[in-house]
């Protein structure tokens, strides 16, 4: 028996794994299912909110999250290891404890901010030698350590300790480096075993994602799926993906890539992207999205729509009385008109970025659970082809 | 039979003004008052919340403001005249409609910040010729300006527009702009009764309160209370205090001043103050506060207690799972450890500026809530010692 904290599950740890994940009703390749976590069900496809260092930028709060119906928030660790230190987030409670959220996290493994944000990086087979891109601050991450330190955040799903590489990048540096993820992949379940074992995890419910790597190399990406495929994990990721490569490059590896991963997992396409991507990923069969897109977005005055995206900035909104789109149901939309939010903006008040990162989350989870409906009526189809009809309504 | 914006008092002018204070209570000076404004009854002794720009910084919102038990929200004419400009709001349905505040509001009337903030100013008997803050653009305020600007905000209380002095200043300077003051204010009545009479103002039930003036003198105070008095406005405010006399200067004018002031108006001290402050100036009779500090405070980690206030960046705060304070029922100490704050402000995020404003707001309000009650049961006395006391107490 294994212990989940909060007394919510307790559960056979082999039951777990085989139960995690349930499909519900597929249409063609676009799949609703349920992924059972240490906190809570999540209702797939979903869309998960970044909340970088345990906190939605712009302002938005746990509360907050709940209120625009967020499934899964999505914590940073090389972010969280820089500050405050993962060990203090352990002493209080493991991020769900810290940040007061009571419902599933996933954190990532620092590896794509190593690659996006870290200075003076240096990749050995050990690991990846940094400097902090606040002070400077020197710091080495393994897969053993970057797992240590999602142990200690107590996230309820784990990302593997991957290599990202850039669009383009030679295809025998592309291959080396899914050799070397393939290789740090078995480090990190060793290593989350050990913590298992060891009993002293702050989530011992927390389980592992592996990540697929391959950049837009056909033969790479299904050669290293195949090999991170029989570690059976209860996830599997599409990573180094929307990091310079066209849209129809992605779509095309994930047109052959998600028939070669295994059926009856959950499938994660990390960092994407657009209400466009996501329809398109969820019609490739994947189940999992998060991107900052949507948050940063939202604290510029780019607000989402059924019908494509609005700039609050613009001067015709001045006296606009509308809401950002009649009908949403979001805390902003139900009160506020346009022109007031316009204001915020002009007159650069916090509360305008806080408005817009409620409203295009919002957005963002609402177009999900109008995704899992229409699966599960049998209308996705129906449904991607009225998403695209609306956009082309160009008066907003 | 005037008529009251949506339809929540019918009531006749005069009545109105009658019956707008009413004293609950007394203990010595203080007072434990009402006062009906077209948008509902405040409670006082208040303290009014600063929104400045139809807004209150730190990405708080109007529901925010409703859970933190605001009675009063306070904005302002210079802002808001600036950006976006007045006509647009009273497009919008003056502030009530624009920013969702179906609560009282009062607008400064721009004296205090053409003091403050404006470039390049110029006073003549007309007005004040200035440019403005943001981008120089060159603007003129004169009395029936300001009024006509209020009036367009569609506040509940509108404020002179008065001239705001410098301390120390020359007893003959301080005269002359008391002088021009009471002018103004002649000015300002006319104005606000001429637009009353036109019926095309939004809040037909806007009051106007009058300013006292005359820095530090005893003399020029008394002599332009005196003066203000027989206009037997529906309120008056002592301006020009906390703008660089000391805290025994300012208690000082308000020992020999509240005592010249209408009985039975509401007494409005303007731009004060700390905790200690507003304990004070209840005790001196003010019936009605307002102060940045609170908010500019919260947003940098300077929290108040009932124990004094604790600066949340320090260290010693890293691991600690309590609230801000024990038992306080803020929206904030609730659900979040000092510890989660304290990360959030060393990590910069804007949640961490939104908890600490709320947070001080509560405060506030709380307070105010605490000294009515004092008032109510004939304890205010009482209340005033426990008050000093539990700041003795060092270890917080």
């Amino acid at each position: 028996m294994i212990y989940f904290p909060r007394d919510r599950i307790t559960i056979r740890e082999r039951e777990l794994s085989s139960l995690a994940f349930r499909i519900l009703q597929t249409e063609d390749r676009a799949r609703r299912g349920e992924f059972v976590t240490a906190h809570g069900t999540v209702q797939t496809p979903v869309f998960m909110n970044v909340a970088t260092r345990a906190a939605i930028k712009g302002g938005v709060s746990a509360e907050d999250l709940e209120r625009v119906h967020c499934q899964v928030a999505l914590c940073n660790t090389y972010h969280l290891h820089l500050r405050p230190g993962s060990e203090i987030v352990r002493e209080m409670g493991g991020l769900h404890g810290f940040m007061t959220w009571d419902h599933p996290i996933l954190t990532d493994s620092g590896g794509f901010q190593l690659y996006s944000l870290a200075k003076l990086r240096k990749i050995t087979e050990e690991g990846v030698s940094f400097s902090s891109h606040i002070d400077g601050r020197k710091f080495f991450m393994s897969p053993e350590e970057s797992i240590r330190i999602q142990s200690n955040l107590g996230s309820d799903i784990a990302m593997a300790f991957d290599e990202c590489v850039e669009i383009p990048s030679p295809h025998d540096y592309v291959e080396a480096a899914c050799e070397r993820t393939s290789r740090w992949l078995a480090r990190c379940c060793d290593e989350l075993d050990r913590l298992r074992e060891k009993g002293s995890a702050v989530n011992q419910g927390q389980v592992l994602f592996g990540i697929n790597q391959g950049a837009t190399f056909r033969d790479l990406r299904l050669k290293h799926m195949e090999q991170i495929a029989k570690l059976d994990l209860p996830g599997y990721a599409v990573g180094g993906l929307a990091v310079g490569e066209t849209t129809e490059e992605m779509y095309e590896v994930l047109d052959y890539l998600t028939p070669a991963m295994p059926q009856d997992k959950p499938r994660y396409l990390m960092g994407v992207g657009t209400p466009e991507n996501i329809v398109e990923g969820v019609y490739r069969g994947i189940d999992f999205f998060d991107c900052v897109m949507p948050a940063r977005n939202g604290r510029h005055a780019r607000l989402y729509t059924s019908f494509g995206s609005i700039n609050l900035k613009n001067e015709k909104f001045l006296r606009d009385e509308r809401p950002i789109e009649e009908g949403c149901d979001c805390p902003v939309c139900k009160r506020y008109s346009r022109a007031y939010l316009r204001h915020l903006f002009k007159a650069e008040e916090i509360l305008a970025l806080r408005f817009g990162v409620l409203h295009n989350l919002w957005y963002y989870n609402h177009l999900m659970e109008d995704i899992r409906s229409a699966i599960e009526m049998g209308q996705f189809a129906r449904f991607r082809e009225e998403f695209y009809r609306k956009r082309e309504n160009v008066d907003r």
